[in-house]
């Protein structure tokens, strides 16, 4: 997109330490953008994300990498960030289907908050998030409407779009199935062994293997034709 | 709004523990609602106004009022949360035109954002914010525009708005100026001698007087005919 005379854009990417976000970050590498990545602590039962999101920041040579301490859970109200339990071996028929009990309230909006803030503060005008309308198709702030509304919302909100620089929000992966984003970040180079998808994890970080979110991953590999380098747990 | 013998509806009122929000407060109450406060540590430059956002709370009889971390010195660029000098003593027109450097980037997005989530997960469908389009119109995320283009956005990025159930954003001071907010709050009975406004307040938390906060804040008291209750620095 761009020659190497012009300095790089600048974009922010959303970067959970998933296959997605790992995918996003290379496609907006690929697209000429200087990335910053940000990601959240924010009272995930588990570190093994941002673990992920350390690993994948750095093989992508991020120089920029914010982590911002949130706590949801003082909210409440989801199995991502309470003790509500974590549904395992569901068909994917239900997994697309009703908004899941892993829904946390408001995640995504509140997550593209900050990349707007961040976006803002650094003269940034393109953010990227890695949400997907096929496969996570109950979670209502994963839809290309939901996307479009909140890019309006904060056009009219920030001092940036006041001025007629307005915040892009990009979703890249919004109409892709997970195949078909393993097969894009697999050709740009993305290193998925670096990645973490599960929602439950053993102490050690290895993946439950039956979530909805390992299974979705499972599927993935498996019709992308590609090797799965996912450490699973035992049994 | 309601008849004693209903249950009172629940709203999520943003409190920053200024005038604006201590109003809201009780306007939100007098319609019936059975408020939960909602007010941010936010790398202000100073603590002053949380300390008034707790007093505010307990004076109006809130049972539920939580203060959320997060730190927007993480990202910067304003006289807020930055080492950028607050203005002071500026004309009225000035305060009224340019967006600013006490702008934070992005700043309501996030805090409605956070009180969506709030609401979210407890099945309140009423959020209450201060905003003010009259007094502070440089301010992009003040304007009636915004606050609705939000309010669609998390319809459609929520599970309550997807449901049927969307969420409202009342913003009752939109329209009104400082004076009618302080006739408006000094009949409801709001003690304005609790709250803060000032933006640059000295150690033992006394109003600057000055800045452009101040100058409006004194400027509504004097327009309301209402004894200004504010403890301003000496000199």
């Amino acid at each position: 997109m761009n020659t190497p005379s012009t300095p790089k854009p600048k974009a922010v990417v959303l970067l959970s330490g998933g296959l997605d976000s790992a995918t996003v970050l290379a496609i907006a590498r690929h697209h000429g953008f200087e990335c910053s990545a940000l990601s959240f602590r924010y009272g995930q039962r588990h570190s093994v994300e941002l673990h992920a999101a350390r690993r994948v920041a750095e093989s992508q040579g991020v120089q920029d990498h914010r982590i911002v301490d949130i706590d949801l859970r003082l909210f409440g109200n989801s199995a991502l960030t309470d003790t509500i339990d974590v549904p395992k071996n569901r068909p994917m028929d239900q997994i697309a289907g009703a908004i899941p009990v892993t829904y946390v309230p408001a995640r995504n909006i509140i997550f593209l908050s900050f990349a707007i803030a961040m976006a803002e503060a650094m003269d940034c005008f393109d953010v990227f998030i890695g949400v997907n309308a096929i496969d996570y198709s109950g979670y209502p702030d994963c839809r290309p409407s939901f996307i479009k509304a909140f890019e309006d919302a904060v056009q009219l909100g920030t001092k940036t779009g006041v001025e007629g620089k307005p915040i892009h929000i990009h979703t890249p992966l919004i109409e892709l199935t997970k195949a078909d984003i393993i097969r894009q970040g697999t050709a740009l180079g993305v290193d998925y062994a670096l990645t973490h998808s599960c929602y439950d994890p053993d102490p050690e970080g290895h993946a439950c293997g039956s979530c909805d979110s390992c299974l979705l991953r499972k599927k993935g590999f498996r019709e992308a034709g590609v090797p799965d380098p996912t450490r699973y747990a035992a049994g």
